[in-house]
């Protein structure tokens, strides 16, 4: 292998696909990113088996060909080489890197060590605009657990039905669930890492512009243009979400976002002190009171709002009701209780496509409140 | 204690006396802050017993006082209250603390159990501009050891003489000298801890606003005005530097400060793969050839130079070499060689008030180069 490419672009695309490395792997050849010319192009593929990332890159090819080198050593050196043409050639297993007045010679590996990622054809294909789909991961992504022995709950759902795409993430302790339009074919139920919908988000900027995403049965791939980003499913039912969001609330609150955002923080920081985390939630006539008793001190924040129905107490651990507020984007948002004991569901006002459940603590006496 | 005071101001001075605050200490109450209403102001205190810091913040007193109240606790909530008015008020070692719609009540200390901070009066005064004190620290802080067993040179030893403040720092492997104007009555010789220096930098801004030091036998006071910082200072004899320093070269180099410093962290790419940390340079004719030979690959780096006197190889471990030229500001800089087997003197061209001093490693073979 011969090229010359630009030391820029090399390096955006090396740090793009770096992203699929992974910390954890055992197999050597993982730690390696493949370096491959491909219809006159050096494509750059990282995989750690669950994600799978290849980016190709403009260059000029003098002789096809193609190698594996160690990705955070390539992609050092390339970081750091002068804003120029990189020369990069492959005598067997040695890649040499030349750049102005630098050069390195760096042991690689044979690429046909390297796994295939999965090839895909024929499948369902559908659209979705990049700053969506980022948008719906931020505000589910965030619900999903980090406990490997419920695999399933370690990713995002996604369920399309006639021009709605769903994403679900829950924990046993809440639930996200974002939707976005999406037109497909076939309705599709799949679920996703969650790893690599993080991975991704990273990638993704902030524009309108489409990105092609295929499913099939065990994969997805998510085509960005010059970078693909492919991914195992994960198998398993996922949780009947649909039943869990119910409507028969006794009381509605109606209250500034931020304001009440910022109370839950402040009241969280003598609440983080102790392990239960626990925020207290007062609400009579058009206040809440949010309060947090523990041994350094105790905290009483008041914040407007506009209540329907019946007065209530009820706890919550401040994590989960807080990280469902901070990713909502409305000025105001809505909150529907039914009891102390039940759910709160959070939705941003004026906005159907968002909705946040999160399950209450039980408190043994209602005079602690 | 009652008091009324702006939330912004409260926030800042905290967050200035925090630095003083050790996360390694073993009396509770040095995890406290002093508030005390002193001359019509709130004062700020806290301290390790090496380092202290006192602030005075303007607010309104309606009561004096004063309490000691957990640092990073008060810290975390005065920077989350609304940008207005903080009522403070303390009953018995209680501190209560009300802004808008929120209410803290926090567990305090009285404040007889918090140490004295050391007073000093009629000793060694003099100034120092604010940029040129905190360019000389960064300048030589990092030359400082963190080997506990040596504390002398976990210090940066001040010796001023006839107008000339100069700033020392070694640990052995190398040495860093700037030296800046001070006009002084006496002559002064003491040895300030690096981690004063690192947290002082820390709150000095880039002016020229002078700020007043006074020096006692045992601590020194920097008084920025709101703000004192105090120190202890460290005890025992410092190296006698100057014998350090020779002038007798065999070889000189000036050379583009940025594509040398740029050339070293590349070879340092793979050098640092290794314990060693080696990095060769060989002068030759108008060149420096920087190689590095690791079990991974290999690096050659040309950088363009002027060269007076010998030929020359020698070798540096890659960290101590660079962080001499990387605090360096000038285009250009010069080198000083006495052979492979002594130190390397480096200095900013045409700038008489910086010397860097770094051992080179001894290679056992100079076909290696």
């Amino acid at each position: 292998m011969r090229i010359e490419i630009n030391q820029k672009l090399l390096a955006a695309h090396t740090n793009i696909v770096q992203k699929a490395i992974s910390s954890r792997t055992t197999l050597q050849i993982l730690d390696g990113i493949l370096l491959k010319t491909v219809d006159g192009k050096l494509k750059l593929t990282a995989t750690d088996l669950e994600i799978g990332i290849e980016s190709y890159v403009d260059c000029n090819i003098i002789e096809e060909g193609s190698i594996v080198v160690n990705s955070r050593i390539f992609g050092d050196i390339v970081k750091r080489l002068p804003d120029s043409t990189v020369n990069i050639s492959v005598v067997d297993s040695n890649i040499n890197i030349k750049c102005e007045n630098s050069e390195f010679n760096i042991k690689g590996s044979l690429a046909f060590e390297y796994p295939e990622l999965p090839l895909v054809i024929n499948q369902n294909t559908f659209k979705v605009p990049k700053d969506l789909l980022k948008s719906a991961i931020r505000q589910t992504i965030f619900a999903t657990t980090q406990d490997e022995t419920r695999p399933i709950l370690t990713g995002v759902l996604l369920e399309i039905e006639e021009g709605l795409g769903s994403f679900v993430a829950l924990d046993g302790y809440r639930l996200a669930l974002r939707s976005i339009p999406i037109e497909t074919k076939e309705n599709i139920k799949i679920v996703i890492p969650g790893r690599v919908l993080g991975e991704l988000s990273k990638i993704l900027d902030d524009t309108d512009e489409e990105i092609t995403i295929t499913v099939a049965p065990n994969h997805i791939i998510f085509d960005l243009g010059d970078t693909k980003v492919s991914s195992r499913l994960l198998e398993g039912q996922f949780i009947n979400y649909k039943d869990i969001i119910r409507k028969d609330h006794k009381t509605s609150v109606r209250v500034d976002k931020k304001a009440l955002q910022d109370s839950l923080e402040r009241a969280s920081l003598l609440a983080k002190e102790e392990k239960a985390n626990l925020v207290r939630l007062s609400i009579r006539d058009d206040q809440i009171t949010i309060k947090s008793n523990t041994e350094i001190g105790d905290v009483n924040e008041q914040v407007f709002c506009h209540k329907d129905g019946d007065d209530l107490n009820i706890a919550f651990n401040f994590r989960y009701i807080i990280e469902g507020i901070k990713v909502i984007d409305s000025e105001e948002i809505d909150l529907f209780f039914m009891g102390e004991l039940n759910p709160c569901i959070i939705n941003p006002t004026d906005e159907e496509n968002y909705t946040y459940l999160v399950l209450p603590v039980r408190i043994a006496k209602q005079e602690d409140y």
